[in-house]
């Protein structure tokens, strides 16, 4: 993808150090995850919750970090919204996996917990990794201001609802249980609930901390949790599993309707380009100091993960 | 159980008034709750929500209004809880009831919903009830005071996750796999989690709304939890399903340690009698406005179902 141009040159350098960035917000996210964890009794559902939050890109709560930093919020506050979104990730990412829902046997290249537990401990692990979600945002370390943390618990519900990531699910299943393919149109409007709303909330997250306006932050991810949904199909036909970390080809095989499947690869393509184009836009407003947000809707669409 | 003594027939005149006024509780939660479901997308799921959230004493959201009223809490906010609890609970009944836990076909008189629905319904309809629950706990409409809403928000989330209800899921969960008969201290710490922290959650959200001190209705509370608990399993062992709501015997069917099996029926009756008034006298600060918490206290321990 990159050509060895000078302009070239300078997005493959700034990848590395975005990569690096990337890492170290993982590495500050999993650690802040782990004192929470450590905090909770020592009985297996614990342990299980440990595997589910182990390991991923965590790009959510890097964009809990990176909105969080452009507005001027501590990243001693943001931490704890930022491992709550990826909590709250991690929960669908287990309940999405049970055999009832996806049935996958593997997840960021590791047993799913119904696999290397039980579906019931499966289950647990999801309800307790969304109730944390809400116990970190709501904490009184999440941000001195108690109408912070009420903004934040209140958008955050709304986001992983029955208005949002929920719904998203729920027609998910719907369709796959009407064996109808859906269209372009539906399938935009069931990805934006899936996995819109929570890159959403994850980016505005730091200028709800501040008080600021969401809506620059807000039009970025929305353009960009669609590209991540594009290059998500994408990585499915063109991905292979170890890479990914997870079973690739599953929509084909079912017949479902993607982006890929509606659009064709090149033009699935073309459209997570221009998309990701269009996020960096919204970000005019904030300047040089956004340059990791713009990288940022670059590599999910470059992403082979 | 009541005689026809003098101070009987005070109890059980008491008792009908108090089952009026828990009837019309139930039935303004239950007017909410529509309300609020009735704002969400037209799709299965949330036809499923509204099944799983019907019927019910709805005694938690009851809590919820009587330890407002104490304080003087509108009873126009105090329903927002209310019903938040009354989704929470649900929410765990949905989940509780899936074929991988308790695996039940009938709750509240009524079929599952993984039995009237699917497994995949089940499993979202939980966790858009939770996710529900956050949303309308820290919804403007529950208090002006932002500090009350993130209040409420965190310690629902502490009351109900893995330090709360769901530990005690997981205890119960971890005890049946491992096949050791729980002993009678385990058993309370136990349940003290599964049923009894959204319980002192409920009692207590009123003294939280008007910031006054928690402890007496925590302390009722506690009583009452266990006091709970031990008549859920009287019920098990002397109810019939039909009245009952759902099936019984599985405890003894399943050789599972409950409170009548450790103590005996009578002990267990005379246990149950004596929490109820330890409950009744941390009361006492209230006076008579009390009296319809006191009598919840008798009725828990009297129901039939």
């Amino acid at each position: 993808m990159l050509k060895a141009t000078p302009r070239g040159r300078r997005t493959l350098k700034a990848s590395n150090a975005f990569r690096e960035r990337l890492a170290a917000s993982a590495q500050a996210i999993g650690a802040h995850m782990e004192q929470v964890l450590a905090g909770l009794p020592d009985v297996p559902m614990v342990h299980a919750m440990r595997h589910a939050t182990q390991g991923g890109k965590r790009l959510r709560g890097f964009l809990v970090l990176e909105g969080a930093r452009l507005h001027g919020v501590p990243v001693a506050n943001a931490l704890w919204p930022a491992t709550a979104i990826e909590a709250l990730h991690a929960y669908s990412l287990v309940h999405d996996d049970l055999p009832c829902m996806d049935d996958d046997d593997l997840r960021r290249g590791q047993p799913t917990v119904h696999r290397k537990w039980d579906e019931a401990t499966a289950v647990l692990v999801g309800d307790a990794l969304q109730t944390m979600a809400f116990e970190l945002v709501s904490h009184e370390d999440t941000s001195p201001q108690p109408a912070v943390r009420a903004d934040l618990a209140l958008s955050l519900a709304r986001a992983g609802g029955a208005q949002g990531m929920v719904l998203g699910q729920a027609m998910d299943i719907a369709a796959e249980t009407a064996g109808t393919p859906l269209d372009l149109e539906t399938i935009t409007h069931l990805q934006r609930g899936k996995t819109g709303a929570l890159i959403e909330w994850s980016a505005t997250a730091g200028a709800r901390m501040a008080g600021a306006d969401i809506a620059p932050l807000r039009d970025y991810a929305q353009a960009l949790g669609l590209a991540f949904q594009i290059a998500d199909d994408i990585l499915d036909v063109e991905g292979d599993s170890a890479t990914v970390g997870k079973a690739t080809g599953k929509d084909a095989e079912a017949g479902k309707a993607t982006f890929v499947s509606l659009l064709g690869l090149e033009e699935a393509k073309r459209r997570a380009e221009s998309l990701m184009e269009n996020a960096c836009e919204h970000l005019s407003g904030y300047g040089p100091e956004a340059e990791t947000l713009r990288q940022l809707a670059r590599f999910v669409i470059a992403r082979k993960h």
